[in-house]
């Protein structure tokens, strides 16, 4: 990579804007310039990166014809509206907001090619995290597996509403550890010993908002023809990391041992041994690698996988994918 | 019932057995007399029964001959071993345990007829929580939906465990909170703010003991011929609840209104809105009734129902479910 770009991060402030910039620094990205952005909120925040502090700016104010890259960490609007702002100046647009429609998923261990046939600037989008987890583990087994039916309980984490949502579980905890009467804000209902069926909007269906972002991403990115994808997203009261349970229906019978040696080859998982398992806590948390574990036949039938996934759904789940999405552009593309 | 009956509770000072005495005394179960057992280390305590305090006697020394039926809520050895001891000497056992492998599991919404062809003195189980809340809220949909496959994700409290249970996760909460560096007991890693993906043993097959157990349960009460489970058990730092996603595959296109309304008609189920959710938080711990929300055809799939149950793990998971089973020999049998 002898290319250097001007880059800018929108939502340098929040939990995953913050690991974004980290991330560009750890992995060497080749930054010629980098502008940190935000909301007026934050505006006159200092970001460190590569031992200067960065001055937040204002978002409104922002000329994106200044920058070839751009990465929304902000917002879902925030993505929708700036985001096509940006791409209309010519810039490219790495969204992890969810907000710019028209932008193509990319989890790079599943879909890197799909970027062969587009032009710059490009509308890219890294999944939700739930969902770049799944696809960076289920994509290497798309061809061994014969992948029919992916059933999904997902178990996120209170950071998937950014730093509101740990401070809110923080707070509720000592509220009910020192026995005072509590009032959840920001979630519906008390998130501390709990666990919350649903998380964000809900459609007529039944489904929720995220549920149906998960499946269409999942199959978006895997493009196995046929694929069903049946998601549940829940809410339990850890701070960082998702865990999900996963169980895939197959076109015959599951070879466990091959579906280890294949996870056991990915660059970016690890597997953990059989008999142990992997947790946030300890394990995925504050590391690149997806964590996988508890691999097994099905209890009743043999075209049956069931595994168990460890994501920090910050780092892994959100900032690195992108990362990882904005390298494979720099390499190849632009 | 004009009968009374001899009565033992065995693991009386447990979290299951303190419930199980509170429900015989709050459901006016026609009790004669109650023996309340516990191991050495427990003898000696009192248990409030009908405005007494009962001695709780050791179950080495008890003598089964005295009593007609007794209640097994202590650990799977003691079941075993003093659940055939008991039925040895003519006394009906409910067994809670999991220990005594001859007896047959009732869940008496699901499964009642099925002691029509035996003969006292029963052997009789009370199937794991999860399984128990699983199977009452699927029995009334069996006919109408023709199920093909339960997939399940149980996110289960740290009661599973018992009193050492609670008692670890309150203990490794305050630990953290006042970020004091964490040993955990009990449980083989961080369960505060954590999910771990098992518990309890683990087969070379890559199951828990508890999962096979829970799939075993569930066909075997259900009776549908074919019945596929795929089950995973997952603890949460939840004190009490398990919280069940479930995901069916039906003969044919699910009616969801149809549904709703055979769960809104069955007692012993709560349905909640569509558009709201249950928790165990807040809604089912400390109740009755087994909490259902969330249901939804599939995204992909007309033949797929999803639902989530929230369910008291101590009461109707375990302590009511046994009184039932006890209230439905009375009334037919004993």
């Amino acid at each position: 990579m002898s290319k250097s770009l001007a880059i800018a991060v929108i939502g340098a402030t929040g939990t995953v804007g913050e690991a974004l910039v980290q991330l560009l620094e750890e992995r060497d990205f080749p930054v010629a310039s980098l502008h940190v952005l935000a909301g007026s909120d934050s505006a006159g925040q200092a970001v460190a990166f590569r031992g200067k502090n960065l001055r937040v700016r204002e978002l409104a104010d922002f000329d994106f014809s200044q920058v070839q890259l751009a990465f929304f960490a902000a917002g879902e609007e925030v993505g929708r509206q700036y985001g096509a702002k940006a791409h209309a100046a010519g810039c490219s647009v790495i969204d992890l907001s969810g907000g710019l429609e028209q932008a193509l998923p990319v989890v790079p261990e599943a879909n890197a090619e799909c970027l062969a046939g587009l032009r710059a600037p490009y509308r890219l989008a890294s999944p939700t995290p739930v969902a770049t987890a799944l696809a960076a583990v289920l994509a290497p087994l798309r061809a061994a597996l014969g992948l029919r039916k992916v059933t999904l309980t997902a178990v996120m984490a209170v950071s998937s509403l950014g730093r509101a949502g740990v401070s809110e579980l923080a707070r509720q905890t000592t509220e009910l550890l020192n026995l005072r009467p509590l009032e959840p804000q920001l979630f519906d209902r008390q998130v501390a010993f709990n666990v919350l069926a649903r998380v964000g909007g809900v459609e007529e269906s039944g489904h929720a908002v995220l549920e149906r972002r998960v499946s269409g991403e999942v199959k978006r990115v895997l493009a196995v023809e046929g694929l069903k994808v049946a998601v549940t997203c829940s809410v339990a009261p850890v701070f960082f990391g998702d865990s999900l349970a996963v169980c895939l229906e197959t076109a015959g019978a599951v070879d466990v041992a091959a579906v280890a040696e294949l996870l056991a080859q990915q660059p970016g998982i690890e597997l953990v041994e059989q008999g142990d398992y992997p947790t946030v806590v300890g394990d995925a948390v504050g590391q690149d690698e997806l964590y996988v574990g508890r691999l097994r036949a099905g209890l009743d039938d043999p075209a049956e996988l069931n595994l168990w996934i460890a994501s920090d759904n910050v780092r892994k789940g959100s900032a690195l994918n992108a990362v990882q999405i904005g390298e494979l552009l720099i390499k190849h593309y632009l």
